[in-house]
Parts: structure tokens; sequence; C-alpha cells
């Protein structure tokens, strides 16, 4: 039922005319801050299109960018209209995993969509390990444009190096990382947002983080809760075989030195390097982290280098 | 990797006399609490051993009663010593999946146990389902000594009834209950608190519902968690052949309307009977639900039938 997950296709970088979509296929963007997103991709010179799944009522729950089939049609669009570069989801909060529900990713890989970046995080996480499982496409974990992160410069200017001149940016450093396990190791990067890892296990889009370095970090989930989706990850065996693993911010997820105690506790006794810390993430100025690529992860350099 | 579950044993009647363990699998018990439960029991004319995880300090994290593998020889013990008739969890919490990463069910099983009640539920779930998986037990989805439910008479007495008096309670109704999909089915009762249930889809405890009538029930979850958990349930392939759905509380979960409007969203196209408001899980004076058993749901009687 696990799919161990390989390298997937880089897409070309950008350039100023590239036409990207945006797409919202999890919770509504507030108008304003789509708004400021949007002007943040126009100065970079990418043609948007804001797909109508940005603007719908929400319903028929209120964390929902309107109905499943809306988001899903949108998303397949943006996924497969040969003229988009890149995608971007416009924000998390919850609903991709409602919206995959819905996608016919058979449909989607016979139309051999040309690989696009396909840019996000938290709820973002189901998309991207659907998009490495089904259509073999790296993405970016990275800052969304209707959030405060792409606020941020540190965020926004990562994202854009990666989206640019990812070449400038194959090394990420992590100052203030804390290994837990020396060591190096490498792998296909894979993960996220911890609790969306957990939520897709045995599903279409899921994956498992053998053979890769498995990032996680996570938002607003009490210790107990992040406890349960760790222990998830050990018992149901999508750790197994992974070479390494590359935490960041635990935002909102109470004392850091608790939090700290149980990476320490679920983590540290697989026998593969740990390194804790990284500045990405929610609540951070997250850089932006490829994932599906294969990287080398070297604690005492406390750094993740693509090869 | 799903195993569809096969009608379990039932446990034979406990009678004054009759051997039992307490066992803190999750959670720390209060000790106020647990005297109090205490004293029920043997008010009931049961001998109770209290366990020592019972009183185990909170660590190494403060939600947990003692050490996992402590509580998971706790729980060895008391799903194997020949003398137990009964296993009354002394509250949930949470836990009781990182007891079971350390319980050796091979090695339970190659034991022969006698089957015994095992009570409890909220976390107790997780256990309950490897108790069905592995041993092939029933079990009783019911107030747990260490809580305030041991306070409310109804909890306790549906609870006596099923322990003591089986035959008495073959046919539970639930007065306020609203079907949402009419009909009748047949199947072996599955499930219990279900976020529980999701996070342990794919691991070596976890069921499927496949040819069963599954109860759900949560507590403290906003709406978007419980539709998370639900959605799992329904991309895992964990929903495929259900034969119908009872629901029981959600209590602390937002607004009841909001609720009742996802259960029918999610539960409401699979083409099975569906009966919510069941008075069974958190916060009600829940009714004893035997799991595992081979039941008759129908909608229209608002009952379960065990045949």
């Amino acid at each position: 039922m696990f799919v161990a997950p390989a390298a997937g296709l880089k897409p070309a970088p950008l350039r100023a005319g590239s036409r990207v979509a945006m797409v919202a296929a999890s919770g509504p963007p507030l108008a304003e801050r789509l708004a400021y997103g949007l002007e943040v991709l126009q100065d970079w010179g990418l043609e948007v299109d804001v797909l109508s799944s940005c603007s719908a009522p929400a319903e028929p729950f209120e964390y929902l960018a309107g109905t499943d089939a809306a988001r899903a049609e949108d998303l397949t669009t943006a996924l497969t209209d040969p003229s988009y570069e890149a995608v971007f989801l416009a924000k998390g909060g919850y609903g991709a995993q409602r919206t995959l529900e819905h996608l016919d990713w058979a449909d989607l890989a016979a139309r051999q969509p040309t690989p696009r970046h396909v840019v996000g995080f938290s709820d973002v996480t189901a998309i991207q390990e659907g998009a490495l499982r089904h259509l073999g496409w790296a993405s970016l974990h990275a800052a969304m444009p209707a959030t405060t992160y792409f606020s941020m410069p540190r965020a926004v200017g990562s994202l854009w190096a990666q989206l640019f001149k990812p070449e400038s940016v194959g090394v990420l450093h992590f100052a203030d990382a804390v290994p837990v396990v020396d060591g190096v190791a490498e792998g296909v990067v894979v993960g996220g947002c911890a609790t969306l890892i957990a939520s897709s296990l045995a599903t279409d889009t899921g994956l498992s983080a053998r053979g890769a370095i498995l990032f996680l970090e996570d938002v607003d989930e009490e210790l107990f809760r992040l406890d349960r989706v760790f222990t998830h990850l050990r018992r149901s065996g999508y750790l197994d075989g992974v070479r390494g693993i590359l935490t960041g911010s635990f935002e909102e997820c109470g004392d850091p030195a608790l939090v700290q105690k149980l990476l320490v506790d679920r983590f540290g006794d697989l026998g593969v390097p740990v390194l804790t810390g990284a500045d990405i993430g929610h609540g951070v100025a997250l850089q932006a982290l490829p994932i599906g690529l294969t990287a080398r992860l070297d604690t005492s350099q406390r750094e993740l280098a693509f090869v």
C-alpha cells in the first residue's frame, strides 16, 4: 500500500513573462491578501491567472474555498493546461484532501502535462505528495501568496530564488538547527506538514519515507496530538527505511522544549541522522524547500545540499 | 493492509467474586477518581487488581501514565493472566497507541488467554481494535472507572448490565437518534473514537469497516479536524464495504448543527443506512456498546439489536 518516493522531475526555471495559475484548493483566501500576493507575483514579471476557486464562496463549510468538485476542476486545469509553468496554491488551511478525492490522477497523467512548479505548504503537503507519486514532479514547500508569509522578505526571496535562480539555492543552511543524531544521509526529500502526511497514510496520494530524507513541521497541534501523529508514522511503517530526518518549526504546539523532547523521543531511536530546528514551516520566514529532489543532509554542517 | 473484522468471542458474564484488572494504558488517572471507580467495582462484588501503571508517575510526558514499556507490561498481564475475567482501562486521554507499539500480539495470542471483557472508550478504541484483530475478542465501549462517567448512574448501570446480565441489554435503543439514511443493516460492530480509528489506519492493530456496522464518536475536535478524520476514512478505503453507520456524541466539536451537516456530507452518500445522535460517547451518560459482536442496525426503530 505504501509507495516509496522516486526522485521527481525538476521544472524549468521561471522567467519574466512566464504564465502561472493561482488556485485555492484548501481554504478560502482573504481578498486583500490575495491581491497583495498577486501584486508580488506580477512584480516578478509573471502572468498570473487567478482561477475561480480563489473567489468562491466559503461553502458548504466556511473552511472550504467552494465545492470539492470546483476546487478539483481548478487544480486539474492548473496542473495540465500547457500554458502554465507554475501553480501557486493561494493558501492552506484545510480541504486539499477533499479536493484530492475528486482528482482523477490517471486522467491527469494520461495528458502528459509538462512538469511545473507546485508551490505551497501546510495543507498543500497532500497535493505535493500526490504530484510526486502520480506525475513524478518535484515541488516547492514555500510561502503561499494569500498568506502573511508573502509579506516576509526572506520567505518570498527564498521562493523567488528557487523559482528563478535555482542554482543559487542548491544548498540550504540552517544556522540555528540542532543535531539530535549526527550523521550524513542522502535521499529524496519528502514530507511537509506532519499532520497532513499522517492523514494521507494509506490513501492513493500518500507515500512512504523509504529511502528518503523526511522533512516535518506543524502548527497548532498540542503536544499529545503531535505525539499521536509521529506515533502513527512509526506504527504504520511509513518511516521504515527512512534515511534521515529534518524538522522545521512547530508553531503554536506548546513549550518548544517539550516539542524538542518529543522529537528526540519519537525519532532519535531510528538509527538515522536527525537535524531539528530548520527555519522552514509555520511561524517563521520559511526558506523554500524543494520536495521530491535528491539531497544530502549533513547534521554537522547544519545543511541540506541538493545533488 | 486492511483487515476486515470477524465477529469476536463474547466473554462469559461476570459475577460476584470475579477477579479483574485495572490498567492505565493511556493517561495518568487522578488518585481520587481511581479510588471512586474502584469502590464502584468493589460494590459490584469484583476482586480488583489495580496494576502499577495506575499510579505511575506522569512521565516522560505529563499525558502518559509512565513509560510505554511499563504500560505494555501491565496491559499484557491484564490480557493474559488466567485469573482475570475483565480488564478495565482506568481512563483514556492519549497513549494507547504508544503502549501498542510495545505489545507483542503474537506472544499474547500464543498464550491462548481466555477471552475477557476489555472495557473502555476514547483512547481505548485502539486497544479494542487490536484485541478484536489479534485475539478475536469482543469488547465493551463503555465508561471507565477513573473518569467522571463512572459517576453517571445510567452509564454505570448500562456497563453493569452488559457485564453481569448481557441478555438484558441485547437491544440498544436510541430515543433521540436521527436517521440520515433509512434502512436496516447487519454486521459486526466496529469503531469507537473516530480520531483513534484514523490514527491506527495502516498499523498492525487497525481494522477496516468492511462488512461492519461502524460506530463513531469524538471529543474536542474542531469541525475541520473531524472533516479531516472522516475524509481520511473515506480516502483510505477503510469504509469500503461498510454496511451501516451509527454515530454517537461529538462533544466540544463546535456547533452541533454543523457537525450534523458534516456527518451527512461525509457519510450520507455511501449507500448504507446512517443513524446519528446515539447517546454513546463523550459528554453523555453513555450506553455501553459491545464492539466486535454482530448486530442489526434499524434506523426507523432507532435501535441496534445484537443477534
